[in-house]
């Protein structure tokens, strides 16, 4: 079993540390959420990210709101209400919103709060065991393309869905992980992911971990694809739909359209709670839009050291801030699930219980 | 005729005077050029840049050589191969240089240091005019579309190919300023171009003329054509090869798949020196990596208003920064040129003089 080399999420008595994304890679920094509002702003602000860890958020968000107001039904629908409308695109967030409110709606008011402390526990743990499946089945992926020819593998990814973005392994990065401990060697493009940078989270997990990277701009991606550098492609997942459409992270679909254009595979490594049979499409995926602040200012380190926002267009430039795109089905090879690899058409039988 | 708010590029005397684009959209500076250092370095830092400012800059290089060594061979020899060395990729460079050694090597070396400042300056004026015909040209596009349809053109470009990367009107942003003059609403998507940022430069351009425009990170492109948000991508171009395969900034490749994939017209606006003939397809056109650290290190404006480099990744950080990628003729609905608008099959008869 992968071991967080720091904890993204642990309860400490009554309250909930957390690692502060917002200053990684340049800080490392624990924040203590106490109460729904701390909650909410974590995943709001993005100091908690990746859909996986948003939705274990959110769960220990609801225990946090029951310990100081109290277990009834207005405590619950509220903390339910306030952190279910804090992103709009990752359904793990409301698939474990809708988790805790199927434990805890039954139970009588006094009885809640320990359950949901151990509910919320319940789906950290969850977490961490789907990341090390998510692992293994990926893994497969890689040894056969390092079975075919000689020299490390060549990934791609973007954004962050490594261990930072999960309470365990990762979703994307998991398999890497896992080739690395079978003594696989790969290589991994990595994707800054404009514009909040998450693929420098991604650079900072790899080189803790050695894993041989490779830092690019997001538009670079298209010419080493073309030039046959990549041998794979793999993301995460915020949301797919019933018909294998896969919401991401801004910029999945531009490496899934290169990637089929130069006939590299292109895999979404996921847990079941990113799949929402419900949705019924790729346009059905509600997109967050972030707002113009994100595209204008950017953080980093200044020459002494201090960790500093540059503007790079003026305040009130106009821009538009898509978080996520949508990458059609068509693009997917395959869906690295904890049950296994799926096509989109094949989702449906390997979680028969999720569809509607 | 397109009147640039500021010149790129002026001969004043013995000198030649740039605005140092190093210092945009941030600082308004201008720089004097002595030598054939100095210009090689403008080139290379891109203190100037955008294909055609490069060749003309070049053609100004080799008249402040033959100022400073004098005008026999060796000296026109030095400033052809230290300024046709600085960047590997724009062909307009090679284009200027050998025009400027057609017009200089047959005369008797006390006739070419004239000859040089005229023949840079006839440069410089050839490219105003092509600018404002490649203006007229695109123009027919946009009113065809503003004719079809109630609103705003939709336009999307990447990079910076507007008058700052001329010495005229721009290439891709040229016809946009015709459709401006001409009274037709634009709305153009302005795609940052990580990881120098020259849409920001474009988003400076727009700005100051009064154009309405939408600042996007490079990221965002896909979703955005994938949603019907855009009439037409346009943008410019650093080398055409024989086949039409078209070398322009990097990114510029993943915007043409988008396009295509969302049925959405993909123009090149480009000049004819920016044709090689002489390269047959885009895999012969060479692609210059700019080095890591334009990937770790990014310039904006801090709080207190000063220009600051921030660190986003670790000095030391592998990484690969292509500065270019090559989208296949297949994906481009047509080049717009100062002679009008062909297909890739098209451009020879177009330009049948510039066939090997």
């Amino acid at each position: 079993m992968f071991k967080q080399p720091l904890p993204t999420l642990a309860r400490d008595g009554n309250t909930v540390r957390i690692l502060d994304q917002t200053q990684l890679p340049f800080r490392t920094e624990t924040l203590v959420l106490r109460t729904l509002v701390d909650a909410a702003h974590a995943i709001r602000s993005m100091q908690v990210r990746g859909a996986p860890l948003i939705g274990a958020t959110a769960a220990y968000g609801v225990a946090l709101t029951l310990l100081h107001e109290g277990g009834d039904d207005t405590a619950l629908a509220r903390a339910l209400q306030v952190l279910g409308a804090t992103r709009p695109t990752a359904v793990n967030l409301h698939w474990a919103l809708t988790r805790m409110h199927t434990r805890l709606a039954p139970l009588p008011p006094a009885a809640r709060l320990d359950a949901a402390w151990a509910e919320a526990e319940s789906i950290r743990a969850d977490d961490v065991a789907t990341c090390d499946a998510i692992g293994r089945h990926g893994l497969a992926l890689i040894e056969a393309i390092a079975a075919r020819r000689p020299g490390p593998v060549r990934l791609m990814t973007h954004c962050n869905a490594g261990w930072l973005a999960t309470c365990g392994a990762g979703t994307a990065l998991a398999p890497i992980y896992a080739a690395q401990t079978a003594g696989i060697a790969v290589d991994v493009f990595v994707s800054e992911t404009r514009p909040r940078n998450q693929g420098l989270l991604t650079e900072w997990e790899l080189r803790a971990a050695g894993v041989p990277h490779t830092l690019i701009a997001d538009n670079a991606a298209g010419l080493l694809l073309m030039q046959g550098e990549v041998d794979m492609v793999i993301t995460g997942a915020d949301r797919i739909a019933a018909n294998g459409d896969t919401a991401n992270k801004v910029g999945t679909y531009l490496k899934a359209l290169a990637a089929r254009a130069a006939d590299v595979p292109f895999y979404i490594a996921a847990p079941h709670s990113t799949l929402d049979f419900a949705c019924a499409d790729g346009p059905s995926i509600p997109i967050e839009d972030r707002g113009a602040e994100e595209v204008c200012l950017l953080r980093g380190l200044a020459a002494d050291g201090t960790l500093t926002d540059v503007r790079l267009a003026p305040s009130g430039t106009r821009a538009v801030n898509p978080a996520f795109d949508v990458t059609p089905a068509a693009l997917i090879s395959g869906i690295i699930t904890e049950r296994g690899i799926a096509t989109a058409s094949g989702l449906a039988a390997l979680y028969p219980e999720a569809q509607r």
